[in-house]
């Protein structure tokens, strides 16, 4: 078939839980014949991920921080998301423009306005179609990426990791605000639910909107509508 | 004095002698009493050197290049450039904006319009005061290359010095025609003159621009005049 992916993404800080719930959605959408392509930000090309490497690793100034981000994006967008969308397939994606509001604005103080200008010139109309935000309180975060970075070492997202509960308290706040706008867009989930529950609840969430019920009593509503 | 440093820069293709035409007058403006910054682009910080050897090793696509290179100049702006002259130093660039536009618009086709977006959003007005355009046919900027390689070995600039005449033929022409647009602010030298020929005129041309005559006839005309 030749029409369109959809591009569905997964935002929220780290220690959110979000891995696990991409590798299952992932998993699922193979499972009913759906060709998916799974990728990150930044990073999800061989320049991003040397951006990311380079944006976690140096200090800079806050609207270098966002325009690096934004270039690991364009060359996504172009090499990656697009092309694997036009086609038909379908693209799961951790993290994509939110993150980028709700740290480098929430965060880290970078002009609205600014953030607006070169987001719009970034991704050139594209949205994703569905986003997933795990919410998560700041202190339970703290605690998980805590306890994965005695088991791990640790993290290679350094430069992040170091920052203050205000500051993840501000990212959260972000990215809740962006999802309150557009409430037919996200998905917000109680990131501390049990990770079975979360899966339940995003396997339905796609399943609802882009895939037919199994069994069918009113021949009235929708059959693989088009949310 | 706490009056803004002056801005000047540097453009040409690799092979056109800026470099020693930056360092004559950086020495000569510091014999002046001009504390100066010497600087180059992309480059000028520490994430803005390394901004620069990722572009130089890693295959992208034109807009994620002119992005790299516009984050690079957003933090050399923010951080060198911008502070230096509200200090009163005087800046001596390698290469700005117009760089961007030859090599990324002229050279690799990025829209136009998009191009004067970012670039806008990157410069947030800053202008250099004068700029010198050092002019040299392809080929024999071609053979000035192969001749430093040879003596040097491999140049760091691979990607860039791997492309084609016909793509340093359109950088050329692009460079030209910033140039034309506003001839006030640039001064276009021909790169086949000899070196201390060269020198001559870029100091002559500041001098003239914004030192006093060491002998003067008439008292009408203006001392340190504002160009």
């Amino acid at each position: 078939m030749s029409t369109r992916g959809r591009f569905l993404v997964f935002e929220g800080i780290d220690g959110a839980g979000k891995s696990t719930q991409i590798a299952a959605l992932s998993e699922w959408l193979q499972a009913q014949g759906v060709a998916t392509v799974t990728t990150r930000e930044p990073g999800g090309t061989p320049v991003g991920e040397a951006i990311r490497t380079l944006v976690l690793t140096h200090d800079m100034h806050a609207e270098t921080e966002l325009m690096l981000i934004c270039a690991a994006r364009r060359e996504h967008l172009l090499t990656v998301i697009d092309p694997a969308l036009a086609a038909g397939r379908w693209v799961v994606c951790d993290r994509f423009a939110d993150a980028s509001f709700a740290y480098q604005v929430g965060g880290r103080g970078v002009d609205r306005e600014r953030f607006r200008q070169l987001d719009e010139w970034t991704r050139s109309g594209r949205q994703p179609d569905l986003v997933f935000l795990f919410d998560l309180p700041v202190a339970a975060a703290a605690k998980r990426r805590a306890n994965r970075d005695l088991s791990d070492g640790p993290s290679a997202c350094d430069r992040f990791e170091r920052e203050s509960e205000a500051f993840f308290a501000a990212v959260r706040a972000a990215y809740l605000a962006r999802a309150a706008q557009d409430p037919e867009r996200y998905c917000v989930l109680d990131a501390q639910l049990p990770p079975e529950r979360l899966t339940e609840i995003v396997l339905a969430t796609v399943a609802q909107r882009w895939f037919a019920p199994k069994t069918r009593q009113s021949p009235s509503q929708g059959v693989a509508h088009d949310g």
